[in-house]
């Protein structure tokens, strides 16, 4: 069972700076056979990502069959049980409704010399989602990964999913028809990635990939970085609970197991001001994990990087909050609003012991694509502006020119750029006569 | 001098292609010494810091001077001229109204079950900004990463900047001073990003690290991206001129030269819907040429990155602008406003005559790091919103957990995750007696 860390031990430093440290991904190094096949795929197009695509996938493939044929994506529902089916389309609904009020709005105004000022957004022309296949094919993710970019009114959004041996998920792709994607790839991989920053005489190039995937996808996602966006590189998922001892312990173990059941790299951490509450909890994670289909692996994740803190008051969990940075961070306790407030770093906080992060995954609204391995410091979820952008406009008066031309010739001489101070300086010289 | 391309020209589509495609950076190939910088840092602190800025700088420090005293930020004012200052104090003002602007509100709403949704907007709570030293040492540059910082609110911001030779610029400290920084590290290249990304005893890490640099910089950024968050990946300057014939001619080849004097690397193009205009340009160009100190920096961009486009009909340049997705758009035709809400890709788009690239490279307002080498397909120029990080935030009624509990439940059985079913159905259990 579980030992907990307690804050008030003299070694606790040393240990909550080891949890924080602990490196959780393998890193495999694939980044050479990625360089190689981005490289195959440039040079020979579809022929490549055919050929890759019958080594890792074993699956023959050819210029007509890259993509998968309406007819196929139509009979994928019918293929769905029907409460899968309503349940997602519950999801959809809250989904885009929550994603339709982060349309951020365009700025025009004036300035005192009659400068006109502003920025407006737009929409990314054509967006890739990658979808991982096999046993990490998640519906959910798909709903997740589009449905910002269709409210974001990008007008082209083609997904790429490999099919190993030919096995499609139908969930996935009743998903991707649920979110209006119609331009659907059966490939993976490097490959997969290669195909769509470069294009190929099939598939035309997007302007940015999302979505998650193996070792080798995060590693094309890398290196084609530049050429298109990318969202983040996303690493092992995580959560930190802080419950006091007013909740059901068996609540909170199996919330900290809905984390570790993922992937063995996951990371569940429980913050509780109650050393009895938290060997109760530590006992009922045992106790579930019995029964637990998916118990090998949330066993690895528990016991590798699981982790129960006792606090004095919970008052000494915020600063621990913010140095972890959780992807997820559940708040089991009273008054979890104002206690939120007082938190920087978290992607996505779950208020009260009604609310368990599971219902985030799917169904409440926000995205489950969050910041992982304490990348919340710096960055948001996906959202509907990871697909706009924004292009600021100046126009300028005659005043204006006048009341601003001097300042910008002095910096540009300051700076040893006479060109631009020239530029500045002709069309000064013709206002003022 | 430069031949224009014309639209009508069978040859075009080709000629076109290979503009777009030119490599326009010698893509030095450091990557492996800067991974050896890194792992020196990470390995031996401040030591290291200080060997690597002997070895590149020639400048030898201690812990003791690697960061600049205040006495000698404060003493940089007094070494600038008096009309540089006030110009950096109007830019300052400016650049600081334009991006309180852009300050997004936080969300917050209850659904019809009484689910609470919404988001919350936080500031980092350090950023590194990176300063070239030498002769790309931009003091507008510190004003445009350092202010939309200041406006999100982060708390700490720490600027590097490498002094070779123990040479400062004044006016890059007095800069900073105005920007409110008083943070700042005399170091550079990759091992200044490793020591703002992974701290030293003396300089605490960062989490996000901005600003453009040379080879080394760029190779660290991409390296420590993931630990820290980056803004984008500088690349060449670059600005698309569409002009009609009522251009002055000379005002039009300044400002094509004002973007080429930046570097031999930087792009300008011309696009013109009159063939008489487009040679008129071309040889004020050479003329200008003659008389510009940055003559050899200039006519090598000129020539080898320069284009001249004579289009039919300016409507056929709008296309044209979305393939080319300039940094920086100046539209010195009637109209300007009308045609710019047409284009999809630009990171600055500058409107009518008497609205030169250069005003918004000082004094405008709007920043001016923005998306290099086609980025602006996908990406925003600096703003606010890069410091700031969106957390979402859920609170589930019972109301909305038995409206909600279901198809949560049903989506992780489909997906196989059942500890995520179970940890909605032990609440959903509860709430039903």
């Amino acid at each position: 069972m579980l030992q907990p860390l307690e804050i008030s031990d003299p070694g606790f430093e040393a240990d909550f700076t080891l949890v924080l440290r602990a490196k959780r991904e393998a890193a495999a190094d694939v980044d050479q056979a990625v360089a190689a096949i981005i490289a195959d795929v440039e040079t020979r197009g579809d022929r490549a990502v055919i050929d890759w695509t019958a080594r890792f996938d074993h699956q023959h493939l050819n210029v007509a069959t890259l993509r998968i044929a309406p007819a196929e994506i139509a009979r994928a529902r019918s293929l769905c049980g029907a409460k899968a089916l309503e349940a997602l389309e519950l999801a959809a609904r809250r989904i885009t409704d929550f994603h339709q009020r982060q349309r951020p709005a365009d700025l025009s105004y004036a300035d005192e010399h009659g400068v006109t000022l502003g920025y407006r957004w737009t929409a990314l022309a054509a967006v890739g989602l990658y979808v991982p296949g096999g046993s990490a094919a998640y519906p959910s993710s798909v709903l997740m990964n589009a449905l910002p970019a269709k409210v974001a009114g990008v007008p082209r959004i083609v997904m790429a999913v490999p099919t190993p041996e030919g096995r499609t998920n139908p969930l996935v792709l009743a998903a991707a028809e649920l979110a209006g994607i119609s331009e659907i790839y059966r490939i993976g991989g490097a490959q997969a990635i290669a195909a769509l920053a470069c294009g190929t005489a099939t598939i035309a190039p997007v302007d940015k990939i999302v979505g998650p995937g193996n070792a080798y996808v995060a590693a094309a996602k890398r290196r084609v970085f530049g050429r298109v966006g990318i969202d983040m590189i996303a690493g092992p998922s995580e959560v930190l609970i802080v419950a006091d001892r007013t909740n059901d312990p068996d609540w909170i173990a199996v919330d900290l197991l809905a984390q570790a059941e993922h992937d063995e790299a996951a990371q569940s951490i429980l913050i509780t001001d109650d050393r009895a509450f938290a060997d109760t909890v530590a006992a009922k994670v045992t106790q579930h994990l019995a029964t637990l289909p998916r118990r090998e692996i949330a066993r690895k994740s528990w016991e590798r990087q699981g982790c129960i803190i006792v606090v004095e008051t919970l008052d000494q969990a915020v600063p621990l909050i913010d140095r972890v940075a959780p992807e997820h961070l559940q708040l089991a306790i009273g008054n979890a609003a104002a206690f939120a407030a007082r938190v920087r770093n978290a992607g996505a906080i779950f208020l009260g012991s009604l609310t368990p992060e599971a219902l985030g995954d799917y169904v409440a609204g926000p995205n489950h694509v969050l910041p992982t391995s304490r990348s919340a410091r710096f960055s948001s979820g996906l959202g509907v502006l990871d697909f706009l952008k924004r292009t600021t406009v100046v126009g300028c008066s005659p005043a204006g020119l006048s009341a601003l031309g001097p300042a910008a010739i002095a910096l540009a001489e300051a700076e040893g750029l006479d060109a631009h101070a020239r530029s500045v300086a002709v069309r000064l010289n013709r206002a003022r006569t």
